[in-house]
């Protein structure tokens, strides 16, 4: 499989983006969160993603020129409208927003509105914890996938939560992930891979356990919108209400409370994610010191109760280790690539004519 | 079993808090809480419940006289000292106080330290809902039963989350659980009527799955503390990595950011509920007339959808709903109360004296 460094991808990927006419900014911000996701190991997130948002630009689905805006507001609240520019720029200025009122009254909440696709969570949650506070996203996923508890059809999107959350000296907490079994981007990325995925991600269109992602995904890694494909399941499986309950819940968050809508209006858009961030300001609130003092006694302790015989890890883990350990090994070893979507890639950069030094050796 | 009218038990209940020394206005508030669960159809959090109270006043762990007080305050956020009151006093403070702060500034989060257990959750979350706002509620319960994803001891509690919203015609939506595969009220529950509970609830001490309540619980109901007792499963069974984060995140939002503690916190007491309530303003984020619009039409869309041969609803149920028919039913029919808690209620009025009509045939 292809393997490169962030670094030779991110001029690639920049020039891409400038290219189809996007500004230096947006671009940098846009390419800097897809390999950020594929550094933390959300591969399904990361740097392949840029030929969809090539393909939304051509579509006139994401408006490459525009600057999300502030349409309602007060010291605690605020709506951002993105005005379909790139969901990263929105969600970003969405959670400095939060951030910003966090600070000064110990709570921010701030929803998007006309946003497209804003990747992962965590990088926006994580800009919270950065500031020494406490960050929270959730987002609605318009585009239906997920089977409802007691269900037998695509109703929910892959819905996901994160929320971030600083330590004193452990890893920060970072809680990031779809309330669907996974997120959808992985059942693609294992079909692109030609491989088989768990079971109890998905059912076929029968409602039948399967390995095979080809019942949910088209082999170039989309979703299979096709009539005999199948569905996600929630995590926790089928008979998971729970987790069902909290898909349903993001819908009423991040899709209905902002105003973008849930996956039952017809206004809200195929591609649009809602979202809702909330940032709680923790000196306000019980003060750094103590707060970091006792996530790190949290996590200690995690650290030392016993694991199960066969346990994969050493010990008991605690959410963004995962993300942890992946950034430090892949910004040296490199990021895998599958040959199909670096082929798309590829064939991008030279549809755009792009110079580049991947030769076919490299590819 | 024996069964009641909810006024008949909430006299008795009520002359029970009286007796001890409670307030009339405190005891009303903590007796309608557990008669409302019983109503709603949580029973592991119902009327039962006032004999683990009377106990915890009697070893002056409740402080039947305590009033909450607030500690720290901005527009947006408030801690809450309930000076180890009932919880029920010091959460519902908590919840109208965020609801205030919403009604002026959008967004309220506010934090109890020194509190109770408070109950069930969705009431308090319902009191947001009934005034045209989304209320959330978290708790971290110290108390260990769950063992961590990978892990093979106890270590988080119970630890629930409840979001309430309105909506137009339809039922309002009240999501409401545990992060435990069940609340533990509910093992016991089945361990005081003698009957077997679902496999993945629980495990035994050696990591096997059971279906014997006694493998976690004592007869009476209560939790078993010896050294062959098992542990409670996150829900979506012990594969579930993503319903124990969830669990470890309630530690941090309910117990370290309000500044109540963790499980792994020793200042953290074994009764204490750590709790954080938001609420958010529907009004000043979007309009309550689109927003019930919209939560109409998620919900009619939800219940349109097929549903699989075996279900055992009609049609695909939206959270809230279980809790409406419940409490319909109930309030017609009466709270049935087993014989082992509906003794000791018996047991506990006799000792404080009290005259009853309860007489040997309704027990």
């Amino acid at each position: 499989m292809p393997r490169f460094q962030a670094d030779e991808i991110r001029a690639l990927e920049v020039s891409i983006l400038r290219h189809l006419g996007a500004s230096q900014e947006h671009a940098e911000l846009v390419v800097d969160m897809l390999i950020e996701a594929s550094l933390v190991g959300h591969d399904s997130h990361g740097v392949h993603y840029i030929t969809r948002y090539a393909d939304r630009i051509k579509r006139g689905i994401i408006d490459k020129k525009a600057i999300p805006e502030i349409t309602k507001e007060t010291v605690g609240t605020a709506i951002v409208d993105g005005h379909w520019g790139f969901g990263q720029v929105t969600a970003k200025r969405a959670m400095e927003v939060a951030i910003e009122k966090a600070g000064r009254v110990g709570v921010g909440a701030v929803g998007c509105i006309h946003c497209n696709h804003i990747g992962r969570l965590g990088a926006y949650t994580s800009m919270a914890a950065e500031k020494g506070m406490v960050g929270l996203m959730v987002v609605n996923v318009v585009h239906p996938t997920v089977q409802p508890f007691g269900g037998a059809s695509r109703v929910l999107g892959s819905n996901p939560i994160s929320v971030a959350a600083p330590a004193g000296n452990s890893n920060p907490f970072l809680l990031d992930f779809a309330t669907s079994a996974v997120a959808e981007g992985k059942i693609g990325w294992a079909a692109m891979k030609g491989e088989k995925i768990p079971m109890g991600w998905i059912v076929d269109h029968e409602g039948h356990d399967t390995n095979d992602p080809l019942d949910f995904s088209l082999p170039n890694g989309s979703v299979d919108e096709s009539e005999g494909s199948g569905r996600m399941l929630s995590f926790g499986g089928r008979d998971s209400h729970k987790a069902y309950a909290l898909s349903l819940l993001m819908e009423v968050l991040a899709g209905i409370l902002p105003g973008a809508g849930s996956t039952a209006d017809k206004d809200h858009h195929l591609y649009e994610n809602g979202v809702l961030a909330i940032v709680l300001n923790i000196q306000i609130l019980t003060g750094l010191g103590e707060f970091a003092q006792r996530m790190d006694s949290l996590i200690q302790r995690v650290h030392k109760e016993p694991v199960r015989a066969a346990f994969q890890y050493h010990h008991i883990q605690v959410p963004g280790e995962f993300e942890t350990a992946n950034h430090e090994k892949r910004l040296k070893e490199g990021i895998d690539i599958p040959e199909t979507p670096w082929k798309q890639i590829l064939q991008l950069a030279e549809e755009l004519g792009i110079d580049h030094d991947f030769g076919p050796l490299r590819s």
